[in-house]
């Protein structure tokens, strides 16, 4: 069965670029020939244009948050890239966030998609930080930016109300932490260009090795195991 | 003496995202501490907003083409990304891509910038066919993306009106072409994310092996050696 992947992709204040940039590339690569299937890439945000890591680097997002919380159903996978911390803190205390919060949520209670029979939430970096506090990471194996294990566990515990249960993987480009219930699959990456493996690895799972391959080899990018990843 | 790096990154419709997001992120990125050296980053395009290579990346670059025109001593570093090379023939037939070839030919004939000593004109990927276009890369050790060497030896050819005597340099993550006249180095990226280890390699030869290790050690990405590269 031909294919269409549709991914969204969040953009929010001070992002990082290359967190969500990555995944973009590689979503956005024309398919191997006689390949039938493609991802169609949409980035959403809550402002119009929106500054990410740095004043040189601002976005108009192609859909509205609005737009996307209407359609979530017709998205297959979610991509929620880091930031420091701290602009992640302040992200979650605006109303922004809490309905980014519920987006994550709803999205990870949705059954995997009719025309593809796929759901994926992909974190990048600290991108999972904001899985942990929408709840979704409880009783996961997971994995972050090296220098964020310690709030991973700081946000999942908070959103658990106690210990979250999560087992966090260090020196990984990503982990596959399972499906939800209702069959979404959470792959977090490690640290900003861990988001081009588990971009990869997704496209793997989805339209199979050969287009992967394809993919990565466009962009000459020397793929590295799932265990490269950095330690603290 | 502390420098602050001033980069400049030309975005254009259709131009690869990966080919100046992996630069940008590498120069955003936060010094190492007590560090005296840091970068700053412009992009600049004729167009606001200007599309990348999809309609779910447009941005709003920093600058205008006139600003950084007007200012282009102030720059240390200029970054010209690449795209399909459809999209590049297209964009040299108009009047903004005379103007970038011009703005290229003068960024090279600069003396390097007094405050730092420094003045580098990188390209990205196809964005070496831009450098050949505008004709400085005639007799000079050169690469690209490995399904654009006869691209490359085409442009830098009808740029020189016969043979410009260049040597196209193949599995490389990068190739330093050397000095111009007026003290630009001149540093092409093979294909796509070889950008990422090329902004590397600029950032250690202008800051130190620290500064750079750091940043790849940030961003979580293994650096591949200068002959890591891919052939067609």
């Amino acid at each position: 069965m031909a294919s269409v992947f549709k991914v969204a992709a969040y953009i929010y204040p001070h992002s990082d670029i290359l967190d969500f940039s990555g995944p973009l590339e590689i979503y956005n690569c024309a398919p191997p020939p006689n390949n039938p299937h493609r991802f169609e890439t949409t980035t959403f945000a809550h402002h119009n244009p929106v500054q990410a890591a740095t004043k040189s680097t601002t976005y108009v997002p192609s859909a509205s948050f609005a737009e996307v919380e209407r359609d979530l159903e017709s998205y297959d996978i979610l991509v929620i890239p880091g930031a420091w911390p701290e602009a992640i803190v302040k992200l979650l205390d605006l109303d922004e966030g809490k309905q980014l919060l519920a987006l994550i949520r709803r999205f990870a209670q949705l059954k995997p998609r009719a025309e593809t029979g796929a759901r994926v939430l992909q974190s990048v970096c600290s991108g999972s930080l904001i899985l942990a506090a929408a709840g979704v990471l409880a009783g996961r194996k997971v994995t972050t930016h090296h220098l964020c294990f310690g709030e991973l566990k700081e946000m999942a515990d908070k959103a658990a109300g106690g210990d979250a249960g999560m087992e966090i993987l260090k020196k990984k480009r990503w982990v596959d932490g399972g499906k939800t219930e209702a069959g979404v699959r959470i792959i977090n990456a490690g640290g900003v260009t861990s988001g081009i493996d588990a971009s990869l690895f997704v496209v793997e799972e989805l339209a199979g090795k050969a287009y992967s391959d394809f993919t990565a080899d466009i962009v000459e990018f020397e793929r590295r195991g799932q265990n490269d990843g950095w330690d603290a």
